[in-house]
């Protein structure tokens, strides 16, 4: 029972030892956690408020509540000029839960499953939970951390764009060039949050894909468990086998409460909220280049900065704990992330106030230089 | 993509067309949903709408926060007289995602799995979503649809006292010869909710087990999705890194809310409402009998009865659809809980008010007799 079945967060490790040292009276700056620090859209705390004191909250059905079904539909209508009918939109409890479903069922229908290393770390461990077949494709800064079709040799892929942990952004194009050789899983729970140009979705190229999102990052919504599905027709029956099985429904409060975000007033709201991770992007990004990091690529979404600590450590999983020991600075280490090249990096989140960015920095510059 | 990958609920198609039927203006009788009808408790939702003034809902640490933890563990304690450490405790976002991850982590280390047929229809779905090794053990009216431990061949048996769909309870004595022979994962999620003799709980007869219960049945909180596990400390890493990676964390109000449940005056409520749930069964078991149906195991705990139909069909799935159209009561198909024997009998759930059972009972004689 020693090796464990799937690896788990390391960072994990360091927000232990962060607390151990919270405890002792230091003062700690996370920037290793991926949960925006705004609090959650008005309307929406409005609607839960009222929904509470008036509504017994009961199973609803297990692919969620149809007008939140159709809100979504209207939205990526809407946001990306598609058309999606709401009965191919599935509300789970949470992104990763559907992600669980939809891999699950792409490997049966179609074959084994590819993901970037370095990527988002759930992705080879679900692939490993549900003992399913998947490969890892080494991505490189050079290519922008970005899967390229040439290298794909799998009937699914997992694309994620806005890329955790490197903020890469797939074009158009690139998406396009990717769908016509696989079936696209397109995480794209980091959409909404980009510093430039709009993310593309994969619906805007294919058919014959699936979009894995949720109310956790644009939509502030982390601790109320809320993601959605969007599927090819023929994979809604099979999803909803699988969700009555392993979750039975989503939360019904959050789900009801989720109708405010698509009102124009939150809306707004929320899209102002991207200037404010641009201007902590901008600032963490220039300050990590003065200390010494390099960084091969400057996110163009999502709010973290990839940065390469070569400079200072070949061993980042290391560097990560002595950075927290000697600046009390919390990062992650690369290792979360995948094997390859991942000991030189470290991942930097923003989901924390300028005042608080530029402490760390200070803090950084001190021990590094 | 014909073929579903795991069954599907049998019953959503009985639901289906009762929707349809009640869109039409006709009055059916839901006797198949598994759901309480009554109200979650006052506390719970004094406290939900408390915190949701003060609290923005981050995400929590994946296992749950340690309050809730704690309380189990007391709640344990005073209820079975079993000492269990807060940190064997795990939240989860309604039990069935807890028991995946139980599952997976028991099989990997332990070995291949039992379960009852007829039995709760997720065992077996899960075992094949995780593509693992499983094994129906058939179980008969004769023995009260239990288990013997004669019949057990694999390191691990699925328990479920009281029993969905047959109300059965295991005693401790045969608890105990069961732990004997298998690891035991106990689904207790009916705990609480018995008509005479109180459940055992498997930690009472065996440390080397794990417990699946959550905050649906006995504590109303259906649509609130919380559930929970108790498990030997060597699984409290292995399930972590699982639950990490596909669920991320549960329901954050719901974890606190549920704070409440163990208040005196919330627990004092919550044992009133089983003398409710006590009158339902025995006016549904004796007017069951009085059209003709058989009982041959009269619930002792859960709020089902599993009926034997063969008086009236060798089909009982198309008899909860002829049922449905003619007497317009909706009753579950035992097909929906395994393929020994089933196909005699139906699942009647009495959570629904006693004018509504005897309605429902009124039609049925009319219909069948």
């Amino acid at each position: 029972m020693e090796r464990l079945l799937v690896e788990p967060f390391y960072v994990m490790k360091v927000l232990e030892r962060a607390k151990e040292l919270e405890k002792r009276g230091e003062k700690v700056i996370h920037l290793e956690i991926g949960e925006p620090d705004l609090p959650v859209p008005n309307k929406v705390k409005e609607r839960a408020l009222e929904l509470l004191k008036s509504l017994e909250l009961k199973y609803t059905e297990s692919v969620g509540i149809y007008p939140l079904r159709e809100a979504i539909s209207s939205y990526y209508e809407r946001e990306y000029g598609v058309k999606v009918e709401p009965e191919r939109v599935i509300i789970t409890p949470g992104s990763s839960p559907g992600l669980l479903a939809l891999l699950k069922v792409a490997f049966e229908f179609l074959g084994e499953v590819s993901y970037s290393d370095p990527g988002y770390p759930c992705y080879k461990n679900m692939v490993k939970f549900l003992n399913i077949k998947g490969r890892a494709l080494k991505v490189f800064p050079e290519n922008q951390f970005k899967v390229e079709a040439k290298d794909l040799k799998t009937p699914v892929l997992i694309v994620n764009s806005p890329s955790n942990p490197t903020g890469s952004l797939y074009s158009k194009k690139e998406l396009s060039k990717l769908a016509e050789k696989a079936f696209l899983i397109s995480d794209e729970i980091y959409h909404g949050i980009t510093y430039g140009q709009r993310a593309t979705s994969v619906l805007e190229v294919s058919e014959n894909c699936a979009v894995v999102n949720g109310f956790s990052k644009f939509f502030l919504m982390t601790g109320w468990r809320l993601g959605f599905l969007i599927v090819p027709k023929e994979f809604v029956p099979q999803i909803t086998a699988v969700l009555q099985n392993i979750v039975i429904s989503p939360p019904t409060l959050s789900q009801f409460a989720a109708l405010a975000c698509f009102e124009e007033e939150t809306l707004r709201e929320l899209k102002e909220n991207i200037k404010v991770f641009k201007e902590r992007r901008d600032l963490l990004l220039k300050g990590l280049k003065e200390i010494g990091f390099k960084v091969p690529v400057e996110p163009q979404g999502a709010f973290y900065v990839f940065a390469d600590a070569s400079k200072f450590t070949d061993d980042s999983f290391s560097f990560a704990f002595e950075v927290l020991e000697k600046a009390k600075v919390a990062i992650t280490p690369g290792k979360d992330f995948g094997s390859n090249g991942t000991e030189k990096f470290v991942r930097f989140s923003f989901c924390t106030s300028k005042r608080n960015i530029e402490e760390a920095l200070e803090r950084l510059y001190s021990y590094l230089r």
